[in-house]
């Protein structure tokens, strides 16, 4: 079957920036091509969005299909849209990006995809397409955001010690921060909320463990909430 | 001439929310449809991304074409892409937003517009598609990025005083600033240069004279500053 249209059309793709987090670094996902153009290169995963999906319904499925991850939060990036990052022919592609944690998403290439794996965020090969720009204006988004939103949160356990949530935001940075000031801060902002409990089977004295106040953090977003690190 | 594909593509829009400042008021430009579907209602300037134009290139000839704006820094708002959001078919449309100086950017209505006009950001008429989630996301960005980012400098003369810039910032955030902890926050940046003038002509006291430091603002943003209000 074809379609006609009196103009011509661009193609219209989705490419998604999944940074995962372990105990140690920041890693992304990327896939191995198995099709021209760049074949066997890395890449960002993605494909093209089919006349009948959203566009984030069209990341979730292609990220499904490539790497296997799902129930992935995606927000969206930005849309690139100059005329000859494909060599193909005119093609748009709107990125989204995600941060999970690494050890809840166990990856496997599929359908269209030679390979998926998680690298480095400074051990990445180098990529097809202009996704090299695309995976550089995801990691500013993301350490941005995490300057004025605590974006970090669902990262942890649910009761975590100011030390974990510390060494969450260092790893991300990548430099280390100022314990005193970090707390101030982070306690500053009035969304961790104390708990009885402290640390278990630790050798060290044990910390105080702290949950996160997600219904008061919705409340302070709504109203234009800003905090900084 | 005709185009044949072998799979359905949707088509690819943009739209503009071009805000305009004046002494008293921020207002959104909107046009008049002159072609079915919406046809007479009013919505935001935008049309279809051509084959081989770029998608801010396409932005700024729709926003000249239908209301003879031009020169206008856009940034990307965010690309809406439901399914539904256009009743011919498939339409994902990418958002740009500005903000401007009303009295540098008179309007006419060109070719693809009935009328063109500027309305205050509260007496918006209804508008076509989802353009009124699309003008209300766009007013949520300038807001918050108003409060990290000095972006009001450009709608400022040259060299300006404190009030002129807490009066913009009232303005655009809708509400009254402390002036104290306005004139703390925004010299606190380190991005304001004391000039050895002050303001001419006036009845009251003149008061101290300011300029913008451009390049410190850059260094600042590209080490991810971010501040307050």
């Amino acid at each position: 079957m074809t379609f006609t249209y009196e103009y011509p059309r661009g193609a219209l793709t989705v490419d998604c920036v999944v940074f995962g987090l372990d105990e140690e670094e920041l890693k992304v996902m990327l896939i191995q091509r198995d099709l021209p153009p760049f074949e066997g290169q890395w890449a960002l995963p993605g494909g093209f969005v089919q006349v009948e999906e959203s566009l984030e319904d069209a990341a979730r499925r292609e990220l499904q299909e490539e790497t296997g991850l799902d129930r992935v939060f995606l927000e969206q990036l930005y849309t690139f849209g100059n005329i000859d990052r494909d060599p193909r022919e005119r093609v748009v592609s709107v990125a989204y990006y995600a941060l999970v944690k690494l050890s809840n998403h166990r990856v496997h290439a599929a359908t269209d995809a030679r390979d998926a794996a998680w690298f480095g965020v400074h051990d990445t090969p180098s990529l097809a397409f202009d996704h090299a720009k695309i995976f550089s204006l995801a990691l500013e988004r993301l350490r941005n955001k995490l300057r004025y939103q605590p974006i970090g949160f669902e990262l942890l356990p649910k009761k975590f010690t100011l030390s974990q949530l510390q060494h969450l935001y260092e790893i991300v940075l990548e430099r280390p921060l100022d314990k005193r000031n970090f707390r101030k801060r982070v306690l500053g902002m009035g969304l961790l909320i104390e708990t009885d409990e402290v640390e278990q089977d630790v050798a060290h004295r044990a910390a105080r463990l702290y949950r996160f106040d997600e219904r008061k953090y919705r409340r302070l977003v709504k109203a234009g909430f800003h905090f900084e690190l």
